[in-house]
Parts: C-alpha cells; structure tokens; sequence
C-alpha cells in the first residue's frame, strides 16, 4: 500500500465509532455525564476508531468521547505516538499531545512518503502540552466539559493524574466509567462484526489444519508452534494457545507442551488470536482413532448442552438463563454432576467483552451483541472436551461466525 | 520436557528475586514499609519468580513482598490460572487463590502427566477466598503485614479494589509503590542477566539475518515479517519491529510498511523482542551501496556519541552527563543542531526499566544496572540512524552483551 492517507479515507467512511455514538449518547444522558474519558487501549481504539498500541502498560493515552454524537472525539497520546498516527490513518478525533519528540528536517521537495508529509504537517499543526493532564483538560475545555460531571475509565488512567484531576473538579465530577464503555461496547457496529468475521475465518481455517495434522507421535508443541505461526503470517497476534493431548486434554489453559499423541488420546484445542484489534476464541476436540464410550458418551452431553445454549440465543433473553439450561441439559444427558462457571462470554475489542452467560446475570441479550458460547468439560485422569463457536445475536435468534461442524473430530 | 517440576527446582536455585531481596528490604526500611504489592505484570514476575501472564488488561493478580528477606513472598490469583502454575513450575510464594473455576475427577491410578498430578495436589491444598481483595488480606495477615504502613503498586490494582483497601487500613497506611518495586528491578540478578544476553543474542542473529537480505526490491515488510516468524519460532514475543528503508528510515516507530528497497537508501532497524520475560532493544542502520556523503557525514557523527556515551558508562556517573557528554559529541561532530529526549533507557522486565539516560535525571549508575545506548537521529526527507546496543554495568566500566560491529552497515 503506497498511501496511507486512503487507510484513513477507508475508516472514516463506516467507522467502529460512529456508528454507536447513539448508544453511547443514550448512557451518558441516562448517567448524566458530560463525557466518557477512555484509558485502557480497547476502550481507547473504540472511541478514535483505530488501532493505537502503547507500548507498556503506564502509557497513558486517552480518548474523551463527548456527549453529543455530533461532537468530534479528542485524543491525547504522546507525542513519539505520532509518527503511527501517520502510518495507520488519522483517528476520527483530534489530537492533543504531549511530551517532546525531536525530528529534524522537512520532507518539502525532497523524496518523501505519504505517511512523511503527514507526519510533516502534523507536527506543525497540533498543539503540544507539557504532560497528559495539562492536554486532557484542554480537551475538555475545548469541548465544554471540563466541569464534568464525567466518567473516567478507571483501569488505566495513573492514578497520580486521577488524583491530580479529582483536585481540579467540583466535588462528585468524577465517577468510574470502564463498565459504561463496556457497556457501549456490548452492541457491535457493522465494521466492528466484519473484522470479528475475518479473525474467526482465520482462526477456524488454521484449527482445521491443525487437526488435519495430528497423528500417532505428533508434539502438542509441533501444533502449538504452526497456530502461532500460522496466526503471525496473517499479521495477527497469537495468544493463549491451549493444546493439551490425552491426560493432557483435561487442563483449561495451556502454556508449555509436553506430551506427543497417541492412538486413543483426546486433543482439546481453545485457540485465541487477535487481529486489526479483534478477537477470535474458538474451539473443537479431536481424538486420534475411534472413540471410547466414555468419550463419546461425555462428548455427547457437552454437546446437548451446548446445542441447548444455542436454542436460547436470541434477544431478550437472560444471559443467566442460557447459562442455567445448559448446564441442566448436561447434567441430563450424561454427566450428572456436571458444574461450570459459565458457558460463554462476549468476544470484541477483549477476549472477555462485557456480559458473560454465567450464574445471576440477569442482563438480556441484544441485537449486534456477540458471544463465544462454550460448554467445556474437565476431568482430571480421564480427559477434556471443547466445543465453542462464535455467534451474533440477529433479531429473531443468531447467526453463527464459525462454522466448523459440532461434532468430535476423529483423526 | 516431560517433567515440568524440574522447571520449578531449576528456578529455584537461582531465582529471580531471591537474589535481590536484600535490597528490597533495605528500601522498605529506607521507606518503612512492612511490604510492597505488585501488581503490573511485572513487579508480580519479579517477586515471585516466575513468568504469569494476566490475559486481560484487568486482571487481578497480586505478589506480595514482605520486608524480611526470609519471609516468604505471596501470590494472589484467581483460581484459573493454577494450572498455568503446574506447568510452568511452582513460584517462589505461597498461593492465595480466589473465585470458582470447576475442575472434575482425580489422576489417582491413571494416566496423567507431572503438571496434572501437581495441579491436583494444589486444588486440594491451597485456600480459595471469595475475591481478590479478600485473598489479598489473609497474605498480608499471615505475614503480620496488615496494618501496614505498606506500598502497593498502583498501577495495576483496580480503583474499586484499592478504595476497600484504604477503608480497611489505618489513614496512610498505604503509600504508591510502583516506582519502589522499578528501583529495586534497577540491579539485575544473575539469572536476569543470563536472560538478557539470551535475547539479546537472539536479537542480534535475526537481524544480521535481515542486513543479509536487503537488495534492490526488497519490501520492509517481507524484512518485518522474516523478523516477527523467527522471533515467534525461537519461543519469543516480538514487539515493535521498526524496519524504514529509504525517507522512511526517518520515522522513529513503523508499524506499517509500503517501501521497497532502492540502491542508495538507508535501511533502519530498532527492532524489539521479549523471551521468556526478559526484552531486547537493539538496531543498526544499512545502507544499500556506497553511502552518500551526507549518510557518512551523519553517521560518524552519531557514532561519536555513542562511542562518547560508553565511554562514561561506569558505577557512580549520574545519568544525566552521559546523556548531556553524548549530545554535545553528536553537535561537535557533524550534526551542530543535534537535539533528543534520551540517549539510552534501563532495560528488562519492561522495555523501559527504571532510569532513562535523560536531562535531569541525577541518579548514578550502579554495577549490575543494564542499560540500552542509543544515539539517533530522524531527518525527515532526508534519513535516519540507528545505533543501538544493550550493555552491563560493570565494576570498573561495562560489558557489551550485543555484538554487532558499530558501523553503517553496507549490502
């Protein structure tokens, strides 16, 4: 790609963030704040409709996202940020930086790029301040909300600046806001559904090579190594890599590979990656030759209940509920003792979005939400199953994303 | 590796932070502190050992550091995560779990494997509290530690969490420690030395690799990717890849790459990678031909401050003269308006460790602090320089741990 300014013209044109400024107009009035201040880089990327790492964890970087949909998102980030700001597309917020950053020189009449001229021109053109508070208030300042009251995403803001804020406001102009742009968060935008389609795509097409893969004395680790691999070559990230073989198969998280595959073991796959800042989470189950009874016998349950999950995807409903009948549905159709903490969660910008399907969430699903539902089971000494996919909750009940079959894959 | 408890007896004999806690004991009585709490990825690696990656940006894990070097540090961590423990070796701390997480059956008599049988002992022995905080104060009770005055490190603990906190505790009783627990990461133990020269020399070789790739038409990203695919099957975490050729060799971070390499442009690496923990950060600029007299010129001058930089690195130097003794090289070399915010940071746990060679900053180095130098310069439409290496302070000066020869490289 040769210029980066049309990576910001694609952007601009079906956002992540504008097509949800309702929603989050519709809290704000309801919590009666003035503005949301984003901290964590999910949060952060939402609120400026692109991708903006930092590069350690007390980077402070901040989005401010007014009130009225018709007011422009304001970003403040440091200023060595603004070279990527060039590469990836300008957000659709304006900047206010801070801290020095020396470049010399101007690209005027001499070989350039186009991410160089608008490096160029930015850097005569925003305001620099002397620290992130000082270019945070001048934000809001500029966009009349700088007497709050206002929501702070408490996670990443330090709180030496919080504390320094908190002291510049009336009185209760400050209240905790992660949860409320989670909740923002919840109902996906079109732009938003399409990368999780894409990063779900990729996922299910490396997950079947992978079980294509396995036979007799094949290395959990071998497997292990071509998913991250594999993930990379897309220009993704690999995360948690869970691919645990015979006794193995039965251990939820899996972070070093021992053991090689041998005829009768079950192999658990739960695979994560991110890509364009979404996540994919999905999973099978394989066994290399038949299966024992006791194997398809407890497939069979986590499969009833899972399917029993499905069945009740759809708006209005309880995310308690689709958790209670699933575990029932287990509990009769093969493993009576059968308990989980939860049988899904939201999947988005985080692995964990907000709403899990768990135990007391009375919380009712929504159009354009989207979850991971997942049933898994582990025995320790005998072995474990995973079954999850991904879907979006339609109007009246769910399209799948994934679309490998729901059944124990035999190799 | 079949046996994952030999990971955990290996660490042991020469931890991570056994080795150092004479010194975290001297700055909490310098700060009467009865213990410190960490909370970023990090500071929790440190204390208890061992590596535990948290999957989300608000995951509550805490270790706790007591005064005395012969108490025992204390890890707090939701139950999920202790299978991870099984395999990756158990910390140097007692475990504090909390919240559900439903594992079935028992190994007893059947196949399984060291981390399963460990896993199984471990559920069956260490305590489960109902949150965070709740685990958090039976590790401070048991140490004798609750009434503080105690630091915790702010920066990762949720606000709500460290609201209940404070109300539980005498007023003052809690103080930030983030930057207490940076300080005491400032000298590196032996076994975190090993780690930084293992991933420097991995660095190193993968980018000797790319210098041996560049021709006419080579694309940056086929070089980014060659770099994040080795990085990735050498079991490490790549980061910021900066590869610029030609007028984008100018731009301090990329993270887009649109250039192909033509006769006669610089090509700029700072190129940054994590293994098992631990980061490297090195670079080297190439040039594809003989160099121009302005890349020459602006080379030379670079390197005069680098090498004017090193010269001073030994215990006792503040960090500000090497960083004020390198810039003036640079602007009596061959570069007379040379301006920049650092000319070298602390590196290991964090890609920025404590201390930034940087105006103003009057600590003194010590032995055993690892530093990466670096002197570049950004000319936009023109080019830029890296010169980049990680070095040990030493008794009586300091040991280069990168290898690399310091000059303009030339394909």
């Amino acid at each position: 790609m040769n210029n980066p300014l049309e990576i910001s013209n694609t952007a601009s044109s079906d956002s992540i963030s504008t097509a949800h400024r309702g929603r989050a107009e519709y809290i704000m009035e309801r919590e009666g704040l003035q503005a949301l201040v984003a901290t964590t880089p999910e949060n952060v990327s939402y609120v400026i409709g692109s991708q903006l790492r930092a590069t350690n964890w007390t980077m402070q970087i901040y989005a401010v996202l007014p009130r009225s949909a018709n007011a422009r998102p304001r970003l403040i980030m440091p200023t060595n940020r603004l070279g990527v700001i060039a590469q990836v597309g300008l957000p659709e917020a304006d900047i206010y930086l801070y801290s020095d950053f020396f470049l010399e020189g101007s690209p005027e009449g001499k070989p350039s790029t186009a991410d160089i001229d608008l490096l160029y021109h930015l850097l005569g053109s925003v305001e620099t301040y002397s620290g992130p508070l000082e270019a945070l208030q001048a934000a809001l300042k500029d966009l009349g909300a700088n007497d709050g009251p206002m929501g702070i995403d408490e996670m990443r803001m330090s709180p030496a600046i919080y504390a320094r804020l908190s002291e510049s406001l009336p009185a209760g102009a400050l209240r905790p806001a992660y949860g409320l742009l989670r909740e923002i968060r919840q109902v996906k935008t079109p732009l938003e559904l399409q990368r999780l389609r894409t990063v779900a795509a990729l996922n299910e097409r490396i997950e079947l090579e992978l079980i294509h893969k396995i036979a007799a004395n094949v290395h959990e680790e071998e497997l292990a190594e071509q998913y991250r691999l594999e993930v990379v070559k897309a220009g993704g990230v690999p995360a948690m890599v869970a691919v645990g073989a015979g006794p193995r198969s039965a251990l939820p998280l899996i972070e070093r590979y021992f053991h090689r595959v041998q005829p009768g073991d079950l192999v658990r796959f739960d695979l994560c990656c991110q890509l364009d800042g979404y996540w994919a989470d999905t999973g099978r189950t394989v066994v290399l030759g038949p299966p024992s009874s006791w194997q398809h016998k407890h497939f069979e349950a986590v499969k009833s209940g899972w399917e029993r999950a499905l069945e009740l995807v759809r708006p209005g409903v309880k995310a308690s509920q689709i958790f209670e009948a699933a575990v029932q549905t287990v509990q009769q159709n093969g493993i009576p003792h059968y308990r989980r903490q939860h049988v899904g969660h939201a999947i988005g910008l985080e692995l964990y979005d907000d709403i899990v399907l768990a135990p007391g969430d009375q919380r009712e699903l929504e159009e354009g939400m989207v979850f991971c539902v997942e049933v898994p089971y582990y025995e320790l000494g005998a072995g474990g199953f995973q079954i999850e996919d991904t879907v979006i909750v339609t109007k009246d009940g769910f399209e799948s994303i994934t679309h490998m079959e729901r059944k124990l894959y035999q190799q």
